[in-house]
């Protein structure tokens, strides 16, 4: 690490930003200033950071004079109005939203996966989707090392992914049914009653309390959502193999935070689960949890509040008798190695 | 229907007996005669049919004289011991435990899939695992109409899947939570000390408010569970093809019941997803639910309560190029298609 840094933290006062504050902090990051920047709704909010309080204020183009490295967290529109700003400051952008991630002259970057493409950034640099990071940190050095054919993968993507809106949605639901119905019979039957007599839900277009959801972000025309694809275009570019065959399905589940995946991966040759396990034991930004005898394997509620995924449940694909397919369980925090905390490292590598 | 049918329920108070006995009334099966037999320490329960007081008897050898059928729902040792007591009494069980699954003559049938299995039963008719049932009834239409070359399925299975124990267990310790933490952070540091302080879990070996875990029944030396291994082997069993390419993940998720399904499908010619939604639209037992535009998408909390399985997010797969694959989102309710629902039907094929 070299000379401290100018920081600036752009949505400082959500879920993701008060996640990159606590991140900058643990990793000891080498900051010479923070400024903490926000909708003029959000300024003025004291938040602490090293116990130092630090108060939000909020962001005009003038704010990033002297920033070297600005950190966004607040949606895809703010990004691209602050962009220029950013830029001309002489800053570099690490931005946590879709904005620009499949721009050509944008690099996509997880540390562990692709941190070569750190290099030829024009000022701005993306952070990928929570879910294609959390995969990817686990199946890019079995990629690596065995050569991935096709990866068809099934979320079960928390609450936080909606960012603190979509926890407050799901305890305020969960709260009102537990309020309202005795048993779980009444629970059942009175479900859509009692969650219209609530405040209407702003987090997500389906009710979240004791129910899955498989819709996230909005849907394409060839019927997956823009988050199911997010993991097949920002995978290519991560991978840099524009023909990578991917499939997903993106669940909501009424978790609180931290995402989980079933992947069912197919490689170019034979690989068993050892061979798996053996690659992952030394891959970094992963904790292989699989040991099925004594109830080991990825927890999301085990992921929370950790940088690390977790891989298990690794096994050999018996609907690939050819010995070419793997079967796997990850889960991480979708609020750090998703969001906050790859982005702390991608301004590391800076 | 020919002449009313004298029946039992074996394990009548149990989640899944419950929704048996609400079956035959709705469905109007023609019942001559209907006991209702439960454990010791459950005889002697007033339970209500067609208007009627019921009350249950401690099920022994000599409850089965007289008795057509018996629908057994009590676990694989419950039906293990009374089996030869219901072969010798002249009825015919239909045992929605996996105690005889795979067994060469015992027919395991869904209605809608392989009725016609039920004609060479020796006086026993196995019901399949819930999942497999949900899956199936969905997957087998398309089976026939194209070819089905390879499936990956990971579900979502509801509280429900471990009986009445399971969804209580679920809201005493969401209950509990709630209580407790104040808000989400709380909620989320605080997690495992208070559910330490509730009573021991029960129905599962891991917590299951607000978290997913990929762990439903015991690990086989192959590293699958065995949930995930009846969703290979059954369905090769109904399908009639002992090679069929099958791999599962099976996850519990804190909803409260009815499981769902994301089913990843290769066939062994090119399928569009008009051809599936045509196909499933005149499918026995299926509902298609798949207009995206409007957030219309198969939900469990949809689901439950009906004996039909929802289709939907039905879309051809971007990792399958060459035109042959197809994904699709399904759910069903686990203690009705699943488990009571299928149960009776089977008895009415008789």
């Amino acid at each position: 690490m070299n000379r401290p840094l100018h920081v600036a933290i752009a949505g400082a006062t959500g879920a993701v930003g008060v996640e990159m504050l606590k991140t900058l902090e643990r990793r000891n990051f080498p900051v010479a200033s923070l400024k903490l920047l926000a909708s003029a709704r959000s300024a003025r909010y004291k938040m602490k950071f090293r116990g130092e309080k630090l108060v939000t204020e909020e962001m005009t183009e003038a704010s990033f004079k002297g920033v070297d490295v600005a950190l966004f967290s607040a949606g895809a529109g703010v990004s691209k109005q602050f962009r220029q700003a950013v830029v001309d400051a002489g800053a570099v952008m690490v931005d946590n939203s879709s904005a620009f991630r499949l721009e050509d002259d944008v690099p996509l970057v997880v540390p562990e996966v692709n941190p070569e493409d750190v290099k030829w950034h024009k000022g701005v640099i993306a952070n990928p989707n929570c879910t294609t990071i959390i995969m990817l940190v686990a199946v890019a050095p079995l990629h690596r090392a065995f050569g991935l054919r096709r990866l068809v993968a099934s979320t079960y993507q928390s609450a936080s992914g909606a960012g603190a809106k979509g926890m407050l949605e799901l305890l305020a639901q969960t709260k009102a049914l537990l309020a309202e119905a005795k048993d779980m019979d009444e629970l059942a039957e009175r479900y859509r009653d009692v969650l219209a007599r609530i405040d209407p839900p702003k987090a997500f277009g389906d009710p979240i309390a004791f129910n899955v959801f498989p819709h996230i972000d909005v849907f394409q025309p060839n019927g997956y959502t823009k988050e199911e694809m997010k993991m097949v275009n920002e995978s290519r570019k991560m991978l840099h193999d524009p023909s990578l065959r991917i499939s997903c399905t993106s669940v909501r589940v009424p978790s609180l935070r931290a995402h989980s995946e079933s992947l069912n991966l197919e490689f170019s040759r034979k690989v068993t689960p050892e061979m798996v396990r053996e690659v992952l034991a030394t891959a970094p930004g992963v904790i292989v949890v699989d040991d099925p005898a004594n109830n080991r394997y990825p927890l999301p509620i085990d992921a929370s509040g950790h940088g690390e995924v977790l891989a298990g449940r690794i096994r050999q694909d018996v609907s690939n008798p050819d010995g070419t397919g793997i079967d796997m369980f990850v889960a991480g925090d979708q609020l750090l190695k998703g969001a906050a905390y790859n982005a702390v490292q991608i301004a590391e590598l800076l």
